[in-house]
């Protein structure tokens, strides 16, 4: 908790007025706290380059208007990201990976105005293991179905709120029940999301008397469709944009979970843990070609480690 | 913000410690600040009494047993009541009509211990404006289907948690559209709950020859049935023993949108706003006898006001 670097944005202070993360910070009657009534954003800061900062701000503000909360304009979050990315190299260590925590409530209880802070912290030691080994998977019902979003805007489908409690109970179902996260499908029968990332599928044969898998005729990258009522994937986004310069075919849904059992891979891809190997799926394994699957991992990743 | 008492529950002040509540009190990190992780009652103190403490210190323990969330035992919660009720007298004014919030997070990230506290304050002066004059509502899509709560525990149905991003959103939605208040509905059309009440019907029917409305051969309160993925009501459950004594009929759903434009009365119940009378549904006026709906609602308020 002390290696946290806590930047709050402040008219008073343009760069941002940095707080001890050590000490409480937040007034109790603040509707973030009382009401998970906010809009977050979670980037991640590698070799001292914030990556993807403008998709992650304009989501910000998406999500923002979505709940009609007036948040501070990009610049300043970009000052404050800069602030505490200085005080962190100051205070914490380098910025070899430093995750980012872009956090906009409603504020204290009859104020009227965001409160608003940028938190840099170090990422979690799960992070990186469940990246490179890959993760086990349940499928379970998020109870919509999926043309919900588009006719009920104040169910706040695609807004990344605060409001994160069901999120953090499917992981916990998922840990009681031997898996590592979760892929929430629709009350008909679509491929959602995961809580805290996108699914990502791949089609993939290789070429004609290839031996080695590298080396593939074809290659097709799907994401669940935007309109289902899932959160726009700034990481999705990026890769799919990389992917097209690399000759990948680009798909979106509809996704149905026998899709991700047909799939020679499957991924879930966020921010922190960028592109993450799903092993399994309901005690499943997917893929039928591990060498295969292996190859468009590191063909992936690679792309999505060089993006801005 | 000044008249808010604040205890929070501290193992080593057995009867709570008194916060400041003008001065931060939370940190940056807690998960019910970043996630909406933790539950919350919300009761009502009238004339020095604390409405029904036990029913909400049960509906704190059964959510926070949804959130595999663990929190303090009862007693500690009761002395932190009376600690906070004691300081608003001392420090704000008599406890004629005190509203006081429980609240449990899941804590500080990484240190597995649920931030808990009391808070008081005076009430909104809308909530008694409303519940004298009743309120407008919209019909809106929950988006959940009425048997999904029984089969998706990770969806969290029926526990009041801090992730109330939804509900607070649907309030604008209605205020926006010219409405006071809310009643969702489920994907299949079922009557499910207001976003901070429960739903109350009442059918009647005057005694042969009365001229006094408030003379009834017959009346009968219905709720929706609580299987369908909503919030057990404190106050709806306390109101219907009482007017089973007082010789109601009692039922509980499933209802639909037309059983509520059928009704002679219609009302949301809820700890601090109490009784309050439904005047329209998507505009459409309720009921069709005005004196019959007045008589019934001083009945139902009178049994209501004499609760514990």
């Amino acid at each position: 908790m002390t290696s946290t670097v806590l930047v709050f944005l402040d008219p008073a202070h343009p760069d941002g007025r940095i707080e001890d993360a050590s000490r409480p910070q937040l007034f109790a009657t603040d509707l973030g706290a009382t009401r998970g009534d906010g809009v977050f954003e979670t980037l991640l800061v590698m070799d001292g380059h914030v990556r993807k900062l403008p998709a992650h701000l304009r989501r910000l503000a998406s999500s923002a208007r979505l709940l009609e909360l007036e948040v501070p304009e990009h610049e300043a979050w970009e000052r404050a990201v800069v602030t505490a990315l200085d005080e962190y190299q100051r205070t914490v260590g380098p910025l070899q990976e430093v995750v980012v925590k872009l956090v906009a409530t409603r504020g204290v209880e009859g104020a009227h105005a965001a409160t608003c802070w940028v938190a840099a912290s170090a990422p979690a030691p799960a992070a990186k293991r469940q990246r490179e080994e890959g993760v086990d998977v349940v499928l379970l019902d998020r109870g919509y179905d999926s043309d919900l979003g588009e006719r009920a805007p104040w169910l706040l489908l695609g807004a990344k709120t605060l409001s994160y409690a069901v999120n953090m109970a499917a992981l916990r179902y998922a840990h009681a029940h031997g898996a590592d996260d979760v892929i929430f499908t629709s009350s008909d029968g679509k491929v959602l999301e995961g809580p805290t990332s996108t699914v990502l599928v791949a089609h993939a044969e290789r070429a004609p008397g290839a031996d080695d898998a590298g080396q593939v005729a074809f290659k097709r990258l799907v994401t669940p469709q935007l309109d289902s009522g899932i959160l726009p994937g700034t990481s999705q986004g990026a890769l799919f944009a990389a992917a097209k310069d690399a000759g990948w075919e680009l798909g979106y849904g509809p996704l149905e979970p026998q899709d991700l059992f047909d799939a020679d891979a499957v991924w879930l891809i966020s921010s922190v843990r960028l592109l993450t190997p799903v092993n399994r799926i309901d005690g499943k394994p997917v893929g039928t070609d591990p060498e295969l699957a292996k190859a468009l991992t590191a063909e992936l990743a690679a792309l999505f480690d060089r993006i801005a």
